[in-house]
C-alpha cells in the first residue's frame, strides 16, 4: 500500500498542529495560524483536516490506535505474564518519547473534543486500560501475580504516562530501559 | 493570624481563575472574561492578581507550596519509611482530590511561565521530589526498603499526580484509600 500525497500533506499538517497545540494550548491557536505554519490557504488546510476539532481528534486518536494494536501484538505473542507488562510499557514508554507533542496534547487537550469525537477517543483509551487489566489478569491465572485492585491499572498507566512531561531521551537512559526500571519495581516492589 | 479581605478577594480570583484555565486553557482565558467571572473590573483585578501569568503562578505554587510543607511536616514525624510513605502520598491524592483545577492548570499549563516565576516552581517541585527521595533514602537506611534507582520518584509521583485527570471521589474511596491501594502495590510489588 503507497502512500498518499493526501495522506503526507495530512500527516505534516497534524504533526505541525501538535506542535502548535503543545507549545500554545488547543484553545490558543487559531486556525490562521496553523496554516501559515503549514503553508496552506483556508481551503486547503480544511481539505486535509476539515476543522481545528478533527485536527485534536487526529493527533489523539491517531496514537491511542497505535498503542491498541501494539497491545494486541503483545498480547497474541504468549508472553509470561512479567514480560508481558515491561513489552506493554517499553512500548508505551517509546512511543510517547516519540511524541511527545502528541501526548503532551493528548492529555492537556482531550477534554476539548466533543460527542463522537469524544466517545471515541475514550472508548479507545479505555480499550488500552482493558488490555493491561488482560495482562495482569493472565498474571494471576497463571500464578505470577498476586490479586490486585482493579484500580491499579490506573496507577500504573499513571507512572508511565506522566512521562510525557519530564522524560528526554538524551542516549543516556532509553524509554525501554525506564519501563523495565519502572516495572521492576512494580513487579517486586521496593520492600527489602 | 486574621484574613484581610484582601486575601479572601484574592483566594477568590485566583480559585474561579483556576476553575476557568482548566475548562478553557490558560491561553484560552482572557483577562477580561476573568474579571466578568468575579465581578471585578481591570483596576480593581490588577489589584489582587497583578497580570495573568501572576495568577497561573499563584494557581501553581500555592499547592506545591502546601505539598512542600506538608512533606516535612511528616518527616519530622519519626514514622518507619513504610507509614512515611504511605502518609506522603495520602496527603497529595487527598489535596489534589480538593484542588482538581488547581492541579489540572499546574500539569497542562505551567509550561506558559517565565522568568523568575519558572523557576520558583520548578525549585520547589524539585524540593517536594527531594522530600521523596529523603523518605526512600530512610526506608533504605533503616533496612525496610531496597536501594532503587533515583527516577523511581518521578514514577511514583506519576502514578499519584496522574490522578487529576481521572480520579472523582464520590465517597466510595477516599483519596487516602487511593493512596494506600497504590503503595501497598509499590512497596510489596504485584510478584505473587
Amino acid at each position: 500500500m503507497t502512500t498518499t500525497t493526501y495522506e503526507i500533506n495530512r500527516g505534516r499538517v497534524i504533526a505541525v498542529a501538535a506542535e502548535l497545540f503543545a507549545r500554545n494550548g488547543y484553545h490558543g491557536t487559531g486556525i490562521a495560524e496553523l496554516g501559515r505554519a503549514v503553508g496552506l490557504g483556508r481551503g486547503a488546510l480544511y481539505h486535509y483536516i476539515g476543522s481545528k476539532e478533527a485536527v485534536l481528534y487526529a493527533i489523539s486518536k491517531d496514537q491511542v490506535d497505535k498503542m491498541n494494536s501494539y497491545a494486541e501484538e503483545v498480547l497474541d505473542r504468549g508472553l509470561d505474564a512479567d514480560e508481558l507488562l515491561r513489552e506493554l510499557a517499553r512500548g508505551l514508554l517509546r512511543n510517547i518519547a516519540d511524541h511527545r507533542a502528541e501526548w503532551a496534547v493528548f492529555f492537556r487537550e482531550y477534554n476539548a473534543l466533543t460527542g463522537d469525537r469524544r466517545d471515541e477517543v475514550i472508548a479507545a483509551r479505555e480499550r488500552y486500560e482493558g488490555y493491561w487489566r488482560q495482562a495482569l489478569d493472565r498474571g494471576v491465572r497463571s500464578g505470577v501475580l498476586r490479586q490486585t485492585p482493579r484500580l491499579l491499572v490506573k496507577g500504573i498507566l499513571g507512572m508511565l504516562n506522566y512521562t510525557y512531561l519530564w522524560f528526554t531521551p538524551d542516549g543516556e537512559l532509553a524509554p525501554e530501559a525506564l519501563a523495565d526500571l519502572f516495572l521492576d519495581a512494580l513487579i517486586n516492589g521496593i520492600h527489602s
